[in-house]
């Protein structure tokens, strides 16, 4: 069975509560388990982890090392300067998924650029909270043979 | 049943011939038989066209208005400049998804803008030919309820 | 009797179907007829040429020059970008006229600027489908002794 | 009968006096004259106003507000900086019509951009001292119901 | 023998008809005509193929692969933005010489930058028309052991 | 019988010594004798000289004046920072071309401008040692009638 | 008592009557009253100033140097281009308070950087009207001890 | 009665302690009791946290939202580059107010910009320790009817 | 006898008032008084001018015409923005010569450009009031035979 | 006895374990040990310490003033934009030593420039895991009289 | 009596020689005839020095200083890149005057800069070869009391 | 024994006698003989070169190739522009260690970056005179097994 980390970044957690027009109104937890639910019925054994500091971010990828076989990672605000994440991503071995719950680039100039898109493995924005379960419809579609 | 239509842009046509590290060792010709095959077991109809000229995407997509509903569209080169794709996606109805093969952003500097991304639902990148699968399941993730 | 050509770029066609605030709701056929009507009454044959293609309306500007007193040109996304059709209009004998159906400076900052501009004759912009029936105002007067 | 305000900017009022290539040979006062004669013939009132500073030409426009249906203004090198001026234009009610005798276009990069174009009605611009004529035509086609 | 194919883009089937200083006054045609008489001289056989659209270059030389020995590429204003055929140039096997008949870095700023200059084998320009011909001569001396 | 002068700049003189993939493994003088070697069979006299020393270059250009009929120049590492070196070409009466043996423009980004590209005659980069031997037989055309 | 001037910039002098969102309904007479009023409270003299003429705002405050304890300055539009007016704050010995009624950084980017704000004592924005009387208590309390 | 919380940023903690020209000499600890007694002067509650992690601002902004009716904000360095702060002060409901002891336009380039200003309520800057307290005032002003 | 224009622009008339180390402790005044005193030796007539107002350079400049043989202008910060000054300037047939009592180069990077060096016959600066008697020497020069 | 402190910033905790070749085999933990070796030969004690998140690290800092005779500060990512981390080195009393294990000049242009470096007392780049000894080298060369 | 040195740059000994219409018919050797009958004149020493190796002049400057009272310098091209003369100016105690014989910033955009203006007593440009003349008018008036 | 090459670049040799803040006051002969003093206590030989002159220390680069172990570099002003000395040490097989005497990062910007940091070995910057012993003990750190 294959294990799946999926780590939400600063302001994720008021998703749903912040009922605008670009984030939607399901709150996190409710993604978190609509995510759970779609892994179970994939197989795969899916862990959560949110939260607001970039150091918490990095010290949960490093441990995380070896550990999963995929980490799908909304890294929120700390995607467009956090190069520490960023080393981050590109010293472990766990291919990494980025995923955005709005289309970025539809948005203010200074969410164009993502510091961590250039060491993911791919990355997928614009499906609102359905971005999450494409991202495990990826995993799912590249771990077929 | 749901129409989809799949679009290529300049030089995807070489897709395969061109067996390189970037784009993977799949002719395109593959790639559109096993997502037609993918579609057929969700129930939906995909119609693929591929192009070497811009002028020739505009008509494909003018044309299309109102016949799918969805598209996936690669626009190789032309996503880095090509306003003319960007304002007929920004007028048609029907919602495009924007897919790269591989990941733009770790590539030269002029492919980490695309011109085009703003007015796309979504975008989907770096799963090698898997992205087209992939868009695939993100329209069946957003048709469900 | 002066004989005018009036060339409509990318995603005119489209003019009056996509009836936003932005273009008006005029077709491109209405707007042409309006013109051909106005041009009559001035005693001018009016052509019309609209193409998606790029190389299109190169070849259009290349095999009109000589055949025209003026060119009315709105070359839509195109006048972003083809530095190819501003050497065409530097390159052929009759003036051209630039027209923009809306104010390009109010919107996206890469509709700012026309690389096509400062090798055109002048440049209308901001009045609607107007625009077009001011431009043959502008031939009538610059035509007057 | 409506009315017109005809305002020009820094330097406009040394027209015809420098007679080189890029002005031409008329002088202000012959060009207003041209106006008012042919607003005459299209039963509008012609107003013309002319200053070399950035505060009268903004008192001029705040005191015209309401009086006056149309605006043609001419602000010479303030469209290149007189952010000013673009916010009387936008604080006004009366519709503002940017001219310009030359391409600036085709001129020194440091007039290739207008800061007030985004908040006028419409622009043209590289007719010559036929620029302030084409202005008139435009407004009386804008009239036109 | 040595197959030659020479390729030139948009406007330059116009020359020696704009007969300015920068371009000379031999057409295409005889330019041509010189190039396979030297060809001739050499043992090398020279097709050549002249388009003002982007997509068709991109077709020629897509079909030109394995085809030819090299390719002599005059993009003209394509040179400046397209990206497309700098990923075909990138993705045939045969190598490619671009030309430019005036010194591109002698003339306005937009056209001092070339983006499929990385991706040629060489590139020769500000010779006039004698610039293919010496082309020639360099696929001549790099043939030689 | 036509004299051209050779001029090396800086490093140029490690031609060969350092055989790296990008500069080759001829050296420098053994690419001097083989353009001797080809000017004689042309009939031309070919005068070499090479130096670290930007002063040096300026000073034999000086010099050369009147002295020679073309010059051939491989300004090296100054070719993107010597405003001197371009003044000096600039003002001498023999016409000068650039030659480059690596495609510059397929390098660091340091190196993909050239300040004396815009005075030169023409240039030719990317042929390897053959850039200088492509250079005579550019002179060589040229000089025909 | 203390001697208190407000100086404000062009087109402020329509605050209240273009009532739009951004700046609210007070008229600048209106508001100047409450300050006065304000003032009173306070035992401070306030003088009112208002001009669309960068010069004469030079003007008056070379002329108010050392008869005034503080001046609070809305430069309106001349914040972001008006070096001379930078000038003159540095040069008389009264300090200056700036204030905007709206939050400039909330608006178009050329609103983002102010050229007066490196030489005025503080800064205060964003409150509506009541930004001014702010500034006064901001006043009140740097003159307590 | 109303209730402020006030926040201060990185390095704040040292104001008092590093005794430069620039920050003064009272410390946090003083500040934060004149604010204190100041508050209870005007009837409401203030409340005071200081962190140098950028992580635990953002969770004390989250979990103050609907507990307090103002925030004064002193984001210190992170005013210059924390767009995840920024997120949250869009996010939350309570108006937040930016102070800078400071004027950050007088020193060095990189702080002259704040990130965060253009989502906040209103800013307050250049009046050393004192900010703070006119913050107060300013709080005080807006909540007059 | 010939006759010299000396113009001075925004916050000149402050120099010697501001005795700060950049601009001396002469007032303008006394270097007036100077300049006409060393052009009485010269047997030169010299009226003197100073306005705060960009429109009443651009006035006196104008009316200046034919009746100057030279015009020694110090713009001050008039010079890093105002291109009205610079139009008039070049459109006016007396030789303007610029002068800045400091090095503007020494100082903040917004003075390190001049809008209308350009178009000035040359320009002195960094003297300190020495600069102007330094621009009545050069016209002395510049008129010898 | 000197008390030295080296702290390690974001993923240096992962040196030796990402054997890639641009940071060497050595461990942390092993590096530490080297340093601390290396001064208790020199008569030094050093105190390590290391942490992923720069709130961690100012908080370091800031409790370590005076307690320490110099810092050795390797910020990892957080050098590139950490304006914090900045603030807080120029807020102390310790003299700090600026190193990095990889020559970061030859990496990624994000890379090229450090935030902290102008407030640092020096910097020492590029000698692998031995950049730290030779720091304390420097500290002993600089403690020498 | 003073003593005077004059440092002319690259390619200024071919003035008059290259007899264009920016740089005049004299030669350098009679602008230094005429240089030294008029220091002779006014009582001062004049030596010249010409290079066209930035060495040499950095040289030159260095074993000159405590030499001489004055220099003037026309570093010609180097003015635009060499930071090394710059140093050089900065360290000596002799004040440079900087001369520029025609107005560098009516040319090509690189030749706006001088990197060695900062650090220059004063400049002056302009006036053809009697710009060194007026330098030595600019020293003349400097020494008087 | 080891031998070791140290090249010092322009103005270097006027260290200590220009005695400002910022280089210190030791003079190049002294600092070269600590050198020197210090390698023959570790048993290497250190050879000195000192020049102003650009081309000559690329001919002391290359003619030191293979007889040298380790080059000490202060490059001083070229730096931060001389491609060609950057090409030289590429070139070459001796490993170059860049030192700075004072911290280039806390000066003016055109010194923040170096042209040739990313050719060297490594560098140390900011210990003053001190900077050259360590790199000296850098080295024989670095030879350490």
């Amino acid at each position: 069975m294959k294990n799946i980390l999926m780590i939400n970044g600063p302001n994720l957690n008021l998703l749903g509560k912040r009922d605008n027009d670009i984030y939607g109104d399901k709150t996190l937890n409710e993604i978190e388990n609509l995510c759970i639910e779609k892994c179970k019925k994939l197989n795969y054994k899916l862990e959560t982890f949110s939260s607001n500091s970039e150091g918490s971010i990095i010290d949960k990828l490093q441990i995380s090392d070896d550990k999963f076989d995929y980490i799908i990672l909304n890294a929120g605000a700390f995607s467009h300067y956090s190069i520490a994440i960023r080393d981050t991503i590109e010293s472990i071995n766990i291919p990494v998924i980025e995923v955005h719950i709005s289309n970025i680039y539809a948005r203010e100039s200074f969410r164009n650029s993502s510091v961590i898109s250039s060491v993911t493995k791919g990355s997928i924005s614009g499906f609102g909270y359905k971005t999450y379960l494409i991202a495990i419809d990826a995993i799912n579609e590249v771990l077929k043979i």
